[in-house]
């Protein structure tokens, strides 16, 4: 349906567009010298809502739009369709990675101020997810449920007559996102999306960010499994169920 | 219209997805360790809402996605078509139960450091319904009043051109229950929706909850009958002013 | 187009919900004993948009859903057609202190506890708006420009292809009284509706309400001629312009 | 596609309504005697999304709605059409000023209550960006990838299927809005258009505000720059990827 080169290049632009939106959020509220500084939760799942919405918008013309390797995944399984899955899914991980970049630049005079030791935050958080409680099974079973409670309706927004035809199955999308991030951010803070955690955390790592402290590697395989099986149960869920 | 079969699974389905998200975000506001604590009535108000947009979006194609006994109720009256009632509110109690397990689930950890009695607070709040001032008469009239806001709305919606075809209907109930909550939620938390409050009763009054609290029973009739009672008033003002 | 009958039903109808709605974040945000209590401007603002698109959608299929003489008076500068104006008129009065009533009963435990002296508030500005600066001139501008603000993208919502179609119209005039709401609110409490306001005006001081407080009556002209002029300059802009 | 004058009147009209709702936001939150005072930074991305909004579907039926030299050369750079570039410019510049002043207007009050020297607010925030950190490179980089974030979306929005039939192409560029005050937002305020900065600047230095406080020239430049070089790369990539 879209070739090779266009869902490449949709997935790098529209997951970038994500993730700049995304980590630019936690940045917001999270950073000294920004205006939105301690805005909280409701600022943090509207950004990240809307981030979704701006990003897969863009792709939908090259790619559709999936922008997260447990979607492309939840897909797959309800399709049988599975030559694109890769490809797919590099473009998604190169594509958080170049958002992360681009928002440590918009906010590259606020990272350069947390070189200042006695102000200085930790800053993965702006980056990728952390539980509040560390604890691998509670919070993989988190992502697991967050995730089938982002592309289970997903799946089924496709039998909604008239969403597709008027062009607002992404807006419906967008609400999900922000819906998730307020009723199960809670306790892992929602990756739901592996690229969404694993390719900030690879920049997080990489960038000459003051201070930043640690990438957390030990945690950075929970937001990755869960919402894998997640997505993977969603499409399981779909075929029976629709 | 919709088979026996397909009725009972989207309710659950769908049912089990509301109260997911909306158990979700008054555990994600009231629990300790949750990055949404304290968060405040915005967030429970579009929390409730977009878990609406989810359930009823993924009900839709199986069921029209009711999730409700008092919709069920209301489009009854004013279709006279009772066969499937009792099904729909089967499925509805059943989803409601399910998906409050699941809300316990994805804030396993949190519910457990419930076990800490010098922080440990009532729980029953994040499942079910209780009023600010607790006056059977004023409470069943909030719900009666807040019902008729959600169901003769509903009503009118499939007189409204264009609705339908767009898909946008169930976004706009979403709206239509964030505007419930903030408007009309303050009294009595806004129930609205009897297998949303008994649903979850029960499955408090049944999980294993550290220092969980009373399931209030003395309370649970009101959230039913009067959510029920503003439901069927709703079909029979749309019957007569329609 | 429409029928009397319908017109009349639908406004009273329409106007009721609308109120009941608005009134209700006010209720909800400033009464003792509310779950909502001092939730914020947003919560106000979001609480007015969405009463609008429950009571407007309610309306629109009898009525159109004007629900606001300053709609009503700018329409029929646009149309050229004064016949049912006064009937608009008249059943967007009768449905505001429907509406108002409507409030007072879904908060009656709340009112009544206002009879405590001590923690009595005032109750006015649940039903009718204020000024923060008492200054008639630059009141009755602010409601003139917010009016505007108000009714001249309305008449514009009639132009623009497919959201009458799409059934979407409605949502976006909610979203725009979120907007007014939260940008031009601040001076006077945006009545930007003579019914939404005069009517509940008249409903606080007939209500048997403990403590109530005055109704304020010196001010009660400049939320009725603020929003006519307004509404009346918004058809004159809009037969030049378009 | 658009006749000369229907462009001119539409971007005068349409960039009024932004300005006076986004810089009405940022008076509701600012200035002291309004009701929204404090409210918050959810409530001023909100109010600038309506904003723009309210202004881009009131223009759309004469010019498209455009509201922003960034988009307009966004445009241009797309479809290699330059004739209407400087009567929109022109348009929106004074469209600006003209909102800017009708927000001074309605909010004629409080102004005049900045006279008050002990209570005495800086004005010019109302008006116009400021950065948290004064780096003109950095604050430059900012504006660039904020206007990249709402151009390139915009630019692609006409591609999706169905968003233009079902008229609801402006609520999401609104939302897309919204999305960026939340997110890229922090550092610079997020001008993201020129007019929108550099108009309601020019009324800031004009309009007699009592301790109006410096208008900031040396700023100024930046965010007329940073989204014009935004705008510019926005509709290079798009030719380049879509």
């Amino acid at each position: 349906m879209f070739s090779n080169g266009d869902v490449f290049v949709g997935e790098i632009i529209g997951t970038a567009i994500l993730i700049l939106f995304g980590a630019g959020v936690c940045a917001a509220v999270t950073l000294n010298h920004s205006k939105a500084k301690a805005a909280g939760w409701v600022v943090i799942a509207f950004g990240w809502g809307f981030g979704v919405m701006a990003g897969a918008y863009t792709a939908a013309p090259l790619s559709g739009g999936h922008l997260n390797p447990a979607v492309t995944l939840g897909v797959a399984i309800d399709t049988g369709d599975w030559d694109q899955v890769p490809l797919y899914i590099l473009g998604q991980m190169i594509g958080a990675i170049v958002g992360a970049t681009l928002c440590w630049a918009a906010y590259y005079a606020q990272f350069q101020a947390n070189a200042d030791k006695e102000t200085a935050l930790p800053t993965l958080g702006i980056f990728s997810t952390a539980p509040e409680v560390r604890n691998p099974v509670a919070n993989m079973l988190t992502e697991i449920i967050a995730t089938i409670g982002l592309v289970l309706p997903i799946l089924a927004f496709g039998l909604t007559k008239g969403l597709g035809e008027s062009g607002t199955t992404v807006l419906i999308v967008a609400f999900l996102v922000v819906g998730i991030g307020l009723s199960l951010g809670g306790p892992t803070g929602y990756a739901i999306n592996p690229a969404r955690d694993l390719g900030p955390r690879i920049a997080h790592a990489v960038l000459p960010i003051p201070n930043k402290g640690s990438s957390d590697w030990s945690y950075s395989w929970v937001p990755v499994a869960g919402p894998l099986i997640g997505g993977a149960l969603s499409g399981v869920i779909f075929n029976l169920a629709f």
